[in-house]
């Protein structure tokens, strides 16, 4: 671990000291990165061979590239697991669910029916989110490069200059990295701006689908279910990275061979059991441990509830506004759609339990006796710095400041983030404008290294277009924009106080007059120079153009405060790090999209008094569940197996059934799924693809009462391809002593 | 018992050594009657003294109408507990309901504050339901004067005259028995017409209300926890009976005194733990434990998904049009129809918990399957009678008879039964069609005994005239009835196939022109001739008389139905209950609105795999449920009280708080509604006011698994009188030792 050169020496040696990993009771707290594992006191290592784990810290992350840990890798925005020596990769069905849709014709529709690759030529590629694989290669503590005495952040004037500085210093870190064409790399803030750490990644460009169930088993228990506990969810898949025949990354070719990785957890078929050590292992995106008190009210009392109404209302208009086209003619309306409306859904079900959640947990609470106690201890401590002492204050200032018009600004970036032309169109202004900078000072994702991805996201636009639901969701994000703060562009566009109807009809005729339903035109647009756009009549082009400087605006803003938090945010995490340490509480970094590792118990819960849950489910279950109609509607295949105890060699006595899902204590958020839940001699036997609805508000803080993730039993795949699908294939591959 | 010379003397002695109780393993299934439990075999007793009963079987009833059994008494279609010696009663909240709703003003809303008598002046006149107290007194079996060889049963020529006969027998013995003007009698059937028992009971006419929590606490959790756990409900109320100063039963007068019980249950201060005995007591309205499959078939596939389609579409209706008509000015509308939704509603839900646990428990299924070992058995037996043999046959060949027409009827039943105009109307032509026949040859309800109750009846019906809601309901019914099947009266008045636009405006047009509204005209309809009512042109009555003949047709239709059950149930039960002896299963009647006697264990359950629910809740529980939105919004006194601790003398340390609801594996149904739960000892420990969800198609058979019933620990009453209400004269009464 480097020093800190623009910190004093005192704050150093405290920060070092804090950043120790805790006693071996609570290392079921935590999302440790690979490098604190090393750092594991010996004492807690020794605590977790007791419970079942074979490895030592170097076994699993040597500190140099090697290490089983190099088998969880990150796929279609999800975490998932080399599974076998050729390359297999399992992870849930939810994250392979686009991929499945995008390989869907109205023929063969893999959503509702799934996937079996017989062979590897049955294998398919795929696309979307899915169609990229990142393995870990590489991580380098940078951060004296990005913040250190002679960085431009220790020069910077303003919080702005301090954002772009920290922006450019890790973009050109990457841009190094990327050099030699091989590699995906990300600089990753740690604490909050406390470390930044380099992340490289082997970026495997030819994926393919090998295994699915049918949408009926992956999504069991749909929206009903999601969050819930007992599950009967059989959310897995399966694909297959393939590469050149020299081995390196390739594009998609018929040539390709799989891809055979330098480590894979293999799948046991044994399962795991209450009271089994578990280990789950991924790339968990984004946590907030460490927020102040305000931040948490802000949270907790305007953006998870607007979020929450917001997009009740999105999601209506969606289902509503595509069942109406679909009897009008446009039967895929629905297909095209479901992908929204199911994002649209996770995030306003998981505003809802952060809402519940952080009420229930009273975290607010707690975060202000902890800042309370903080303070004394602070005030009582003779090393502490004065920019610890100091930092709390200027810290509530500055989100006080950044929470005006923070309800404009909401309205506006769903504007921007919503599918459609309108989408199309800021993006290619976006480009235009990015394109004049520098590569280096451009915004994340308009860089020249994403033009291929965004060639991509423009195709995949062909496949969602469904103009009636887009519009109906445009025109109710401008109508509430427009009663919600002042946008010159938009009151141009739909007049002051424009109704979601009147919105809509103008929207439709702006559909009449665009080009931008052409795949050529939108792919044209997006190395056109912004005259050239400015120029054009197209109406969204027109409205892009106007909203623009709006949005750059509201952008400018953003990073004015992210300069802040950067300015702040290090010193009130060393104090509050010095603090915990003080009192033997765990300490790690909130999660940040980087490779992380969850040490677990299988284990129930008491949700509420009177009640408990046993941490597994099984096909007994699921029968018991089934009403035949969605989301309980399991396949006859499935379900006639089921009824005939056709368990094969997966089914548990004790459970009555093939095991499905089950419970531990892992500490995850989103990006956790696909995450491989391995047990303690590194095999895989499940995986994590949600939490319970308790622990949706763990965002905020874990708690070994409601704290449990849930994984789908990897025998329930087993059993799927065995006595379901024949798919013998791959039970020789990832069974191979069978 | 006697015997039944009608029946050959081998059926007697089987069905005689059938209705023995069975073991003590299974007595927690089973609501016994209390001749039964001197019946109880020595050992079965000696099983439940080892779990902590204190009584011999002739202390709880000596068969002379004596025992501790007779302080369980009928109150508002509930069951209730004399719980002092001063005629203090205790029942739910739910069974106070219209009595509260019927004491309350727009000044004093006791239904939504509760009530509280600070001293005897202070007790407040029931009215509705509640109004009056039937105290056990006699029960004497009558089966050979109601079916005997010498019975006019035995000499009818049909089904028709069947019913009537039994019919005729029962009045006749009810008039005698209540002859003395002190008496309400009952004549009830056994085992489907295999015995009859007289019941005589007090009738106590001045009742007063004591206490009851407000409606936040006595209804908390609302349709959303009914029939579910946990549970939070604080459903109790106290009521007192009041007598003349010479202790005979009197209407309500100032100079009226405390009834003084001949039995009472004393209340426990120390409440219930998981495994205690207890026992339920009262008057469970109906089950259908011993059906045959096209009856089960019929009730699963057809009723009960009829009823709840139906109950949801008038809900529905009721919710709407009431806030419409609070909007229009009429701010009582949501109060006057808020006992028809509660009322409705809970048959809704009820129907789809039917549906739900018919299909998962199988009943279906294992009747099929006892049908069918029951036909071996028969045709092994060789004492088994030839009636017992073709019974089943002939009975599904009746039903299937009866079957036919069934939704008309059911649509015109329902038209008949909703609240409002219409049905006073139909009402006072039924009294004028009834009088015409001699007293005990009319339909029950319909004899001079019941004139009383008819009038207090209409008197109510000013108190919940809601005309908008009450019309849109009654649209629903008559345009769904003119879709079912033909009505010539609805026709006649609406036309073929009118919507239920176009009916509400006729009806419209009826309140408009009805002279109904007044009470002094529904008073005076009541004793009304015929051929005044019928030469009447008030448009109620109008459609009334017109619909009259159908709705006997119906009634006919139904006793006829009903006399072909008097001839083939008897066989058929005797029959299964031989059967069933010889299995060892336990044979006991189903319920009848009769004295019956369950004895229980508290006990948690698993309603579903991986789910475990303890059986007590408490105070803690809920303020998590808590969410100040009702149905979760416990009044500030109440909730002040929990926040601060202030438990008195009634916390439980282990449940963190003061209990307030708790299951028990009792045999319990529809009419136990405030049924006391009693602990060994003959102590109130609860009042039971609820199954769980698992358990509402328990009516079809019990189920050691999921068959719970939930009580409102009375703790939670005593801890609200103390703590919250400082109601220390209640106290001091319930609890005089303290």
């Amino acid at each position: 671990m480097k020093t800190f050169r623009t910190l004093p020496a005192v704050v150093v040696a405290l920060v070092v000291a804090a950043s120790l990993p805790p006693c071996a009771a609570s290392a079921d707290e935590g999302q440790w990165s690979p490098e604190q594992l090393a750092e594991f006191d010996p004492t807690a290592w020794e605590a977790l061979r007791a419970r079942g784990l074979a490895f030592s810290p170097a076994q699993l992350w040597d500190g140099k590239g090697g290490g089983l840990l190099i088998a969880s890798v990150e796929i279609g925005g999800c975490s998932g697991a080399f599974v076998s020596a050729d390359g297999l990769i399992a992870t849930n069905h939810h994250c392979a669910f686009d991929a499945l849709q995008l390989a869907s014709t109205a023929d063969r529709n893999f959503l509702e029916n799934g996937f079996v690759a017989k062979d590897r030529a049955g294998e398919v590629e795929a696309r979307g989110r899915a169609a990229r694989v990142l393995v870990p290669k590489r991580i380098v503590d940078v951060t004296d490069r990005v913040r250190g005495a002679k960085s431009a952040y220790a020069r910077a004037k303003d919080d702005l200059e301090r954002y772009e500085a920290v922006e450019l210093a890790s973009k050109e870190i990457v841009a190094e990295c990327e050099k030699s064409g091989v590699s995906r790399c990300r600089v990753a803030s740690f604490y909050d701006g406390l470390f930044f750490r380099l992340q490289e990644q082997t970026e495997l460009k030819d994926v393919r689908l090998v295994y699915a169930p049918p949408r009926a088993v992956g999504e069991y228990g749909g929206e009903i279910d999601n969050f819930r506990w007992p599950r009967h969810t059989g959310d897995f898949s399966f694909f297959r990275a393939y590469v050149a025949p020299d081995g390196k990354a390739a594009l998609h070719a018929a040539g390709n061979v799989p891809y055979r990785p330098a480590a894979f957890f293999p799948v046991s078929s044994r399962g795991v059991a209450e009271g089994d050590l578990v280990m789950v292992t991924g790339y968990p995106g984004r946590t907030n441990r460490y927020l102040s008190a305000s931040a948490v009210k802000n949270f907790e009392e305007w953006f998870y509830p607007l979020r929450s109404r917001t997009y009740i209302d999105l999601i209506a208009a969606l289902e509503h506004a595509s069942a109406s086209a679909a009897k009008a003619g446009d039967k895929e309306a629905p297909l095209r759609v479901a992908n929204a409306i199911k994002s649209y859904a996770n995030q306003e079900t998981n505003a809802r339990g952060q809402i519940e959640g952080l009420r229930r947990n009273g975290v607010l609470a707690r975060v202000r006796t902890e800042e309370s106690a903080l303070s004394d201890y602070l005030a009582a401590s003779k090393q502490a710095p004065s920019e610890w002492k100091t930092a709390l204050t200027q810290l509530e200032a500055a989100l006080a400041e950044d929470r005006q018009g923070q309800e404009r600004r909401f309205y506006l970036e769903e504007i921007e983030r919503a599918g459609g032309l309108l989408n199309s169109a800021l993006t290619s202004v976006r480009w235009a404008q990015e394109r004049a900078k520098p590569d280096l000072s451009r915004d994340a994702g308009f860089q020249d290294r994403d033009v291929e991805r965004a060639r991509q996201k423009e195709k995949e636009v062909t496949r969602s277009l469904t103009p009636v639901p887009q519009r109906r969701v445009l025109a109710l994000l401008i109508s509430r924009s427009l009663a919600s703060g002042p946008s010159l562009a938009l009151v141009q566009a739909f007049g002051a106080g424009a109704t979601a109807e009147a919105v809509e009809k103008k929207l439709a005729a702006m559909d009449e007059g665009t080009r931008l339903a052409g795949e050529e035109v939108r792919l044209a647009n997006l190395p056109a120079p912004l005259e050239t756009l400015s120029r054009s009549e197209d109406p969204y082009l027109k409205l892009a153009t106007a909203l623009a400087p709006e949005l750059a605006a509201i952008r400018k803003k953003r990073k004015e405060t992210a300069g802040a938090m950067l300015r702040l945010r290090p010193a009130y995490l060393s104090a509050l790090r010095a603090y915990r340490k003080s009192l033997g509480r765990p300490v790690y970094p909130d999660a940040n999209s980087t490779l992380r590792m969850s040490f677990a118990e299988v284990k129930g819960y008491a949700p509420r008094e009177a009640t408990l849950f046993l941490p597994q489910t099984s096909t007994k279950g699921l029968l018991a569940k089934e009403t035949g109609i969605e989301p309980f509607a399991t396949p006859a295949k499935v379900r006639d197996a089921v009824t005939r105890g056709d368990f094969g060699a997966w089914g548990d006595p004790q459970l009555g059934g093939v095991p499905i899902c089950f419970l531990s204590n892992a500490d995850t958020t989103g990006g956790n799924s696909g995450s491989p839940t391995l047990n303690g001699k590194g095999e895989l036997v499940g995986l994590n693809f949600d939490r319970v609805w308790e622990n949706v508000a763990g965002d905020f803080g874990w708690s070994p009462i409601v704290s449990r993730n849930v994984s789908a039993d990897i025998r329930y795949a087993l059993w799927m391809m065995d006595r379901v699908d024949g798919a013998e294939n791959l039970l020789r591959e990832l069974l191979p002593a069978r």
